[in-house]
């Protein structure tokens, strides 16, 4: 099997695995004051202290939670609702075009629920939200702007936005700003304290740790509403009885995967880079979506993401991975929906171009013997989509 | 070490561990469209029908959650959103005076920050909401009313209510009711039809499976406004990707301790029975909280919770844990605390009393012994901790 979807979920790392797997057998509610709730509560801590670290942060700004979907939730609503409460004016929500539902569908709800006006910032052709931009729309709405919320790289494109420049601007208009990260922890370097951002989304299992288990990084100084309440667990921004084995996870594999970026970012960078030129050699009327790859820092090492005129995505999807190759069209959290991609569409694809994508993301083991697979499947696989996508249209 | 604090959290069963164990190496988002991701769908609705069937519900009422609090969250705010935008006069929230924080909390939210008002029905000296009280509030308020919630096993206590005679009180007045069920699922016979309840909430680390990972039972015809935004994966009510490996093992915890409840009731009924005997006769001015145990159908079987006058809980408690025995004061949701428990005040007992009291919670693999060092102990303990309370008295 060719697994080119890490962009999805990617493998768990054999030492998360492991501390996961061992972790099982432990007792103890980690809230619970007797000794093996206190325990628990001192493998918790030293996990918060083993992410903060990597990531840049204070352990005290690391609120777990259960992924990036719940993170987003609450930085989006939780920053939203207290930054209204403080001064009532503040009710616009900004979120870049290319964000992941987790923000985009948050904010409309905001918008349709919650007495928010929703400011969707355009991205340009690449994908990338533009610090400018964000600067001439604060520089109007400023002071009636509750959040900003532009992710750290996007999960379609692999495009890196320059948070920090972003920060900069939202700050300067007294506005605090949120990132998902989701898809940037251990792909890119990542630090919270001098990216500037308030709030960071990651989660486990894009990083080699388990599903179910992420955080919000938030600074101490940022009130953020709870969405989920109950026991107060987490600064009383978050409640829910603490995974312990999965926190314990979570902590090996952000480490390891930090640990791991050079390594990385070399290793996969070459693979995409042939497994994109190669793509092309096969098929010359492909087309690379985001940013040109003589310019690595500015896109995830491990995304490549290409049109294939005349083709229908899933076409694609389901003749590669008949071959044994997988991959996908976009996100997954949207596969089988029948829409094109509003991430292709706000960096101006038409319609049949966007459709007839698709995202091979590598990761922590993909080989080249993942890339050679593509590229000898890749040409009889376009040609048959095309075939069948000529005899639809003609009938 | 003598683990006596179940109703916090239970030992993973060992086939819950090693069903999760074997499920960390597979690899796929459950919402990916190639084979990886298909084989994970279907991993999923295997345990979606295992879950279903163990709890009776049909499968399409499974909505996959993160635990018990986010449950319960969803269930109150998704159906007060929902059940208000229906209905804007409906703004009224009821929820018993003995329901966990995660509920309790959430009311308490929605009356400070979207126009609710918070009902608190009172609970008798046993813990009990009483039918015929929620009915003389809804004959008063029906209309007004947008969600009932009332748990079905108390944390503390164990007090079990009557659930299906709430299911009917309220929809006399066509009003959809919750429950929070997860001291209730694999402790005593939960059916999800037969209760007549609109939601339920159940949570895998009270019944052997892992933390993080639960289930809002939801019946299809009963609309619930998403509190977490994004892919939609669980019917548009809950989105963040699926936990395949721990909803895998969730179903398996959920199948096997449902089908030894039985057993469990036998066996834990007649431990908790001698431990509450022996301790009162070591501690004769002991008072046993909650439902007597000559009506067993009305109390959870492994739940001995108990006031020692003139003593302090805490103190109790880390007089035991020094024996090498863990118990709890109450919810550890809350331990640490300064308050005495809101349940006990709700029963009527004063303040010092409530302060005085333990849970002691029994489980899946307690045992006879685990009985005989509690008895040991507390003759001596309850001695130490009244001198060391009269000193403080004196001081």
């Amino acid at each position: 099997m060719t697994y080119l979807d890490h962009a999805a979920t990617t493998p768990m790392l054999p030492e998360a695995a492991a501390t996961l797997t061992e972790a099982l057998g432990r007792v103890g509610n980690a809230s619970s004051l007797h000794s093996a709730g206190r325990r628990a509560r001192r493998a918790i801590e030293e996990s918060r202290e083993t992410i903060a670290q990597a990531v840049g942060a204070l352990p005290s700004e690391v609120v777990l939670a259960t992924g990036g979907t719940e993170a987003d939730n609450l930085a989006l609503k939780g920053l939203y609702w207290a930054r209204r409460t403080a001064d009532p004016r503040r009710t616009r929500v900004v979120v870049s075009a290319a964000e992941h539902h987790a923000v985009l569908d948050a904010g409309e709800w905001l918008a349709e629920h919650e007495g928010a006006v929703l400011d969707v910032l355009a991205v340009d052709a690449e994908g990338r939200a533009d610090p400018a931009a964000l600067k001439a729309l604060l520089d109007d709405h400023g002071h009636e702007v509750a959040v900003v919320s532009v992710m750290w790289a996007n999960n379609e494109v692999g495009t890196v936005n320059d948070v920090a420049a972003l920060a900069e601007v939202a700050h300067a208009h007294g506005v605090p700003i949120h990132t998902d990260a989701v898809q940037a922890v251990g792909a890119v370097p990542v630090d919270f304290a001098a990216s500037g951002v308030d709030a960071l989304s990651l989660t486990g299992h894009k990083l080699g740790g388990p599903v179910g288990v992420g955080a919000l990084l938030l600074r101490r100084d940022t009130p953020c509403t709870p969405l989920l309440h109950g026991g107060g667990q987490e600064r009383d921004v978050r409640s829910g009885t603490l995974d312990v084995p999965g926190t314990m996870s979570l902590a090996t594999a952000v480490r390891a995967a930090v640990a791991d970026v050079d390594r990385r970012t070399t290793t996969l960078t070459a693979l995409r880079d042939d497994l994109v030129a190669r793509v092309m050699a096969e098929v010359p009327d492909a087309r690379l979506n985001g940013v040109p790859l003589d310019r690595p820092g500015e896109r995830l090492p491990g995304n490549a993401h290409l049109s294939f005129p005349g083709c229908e995505g899933d076409s694609l999807l389901m003749l590669l991975d008949a071959r044994g190759i997988e991959c996908s069209t976009g996100s997954a959290c949207t596969a089988g929906v029948a829409r094109p991609s509003h991430v292709l569409l706000a960096m101006g694809l038409d319609e049949d171009l966007a459709r007839g994508s698709l995202r091979f993301s590598l990761g922590h083991n993909s080989t080249a013997a993942d890339v050679d697979a593509v590229v000898e499947a890749i040409g009889p696989v376009v040609e048959r989509a095309r075939r069948a996508g000529d005899a639809l249209a003609r009938s």
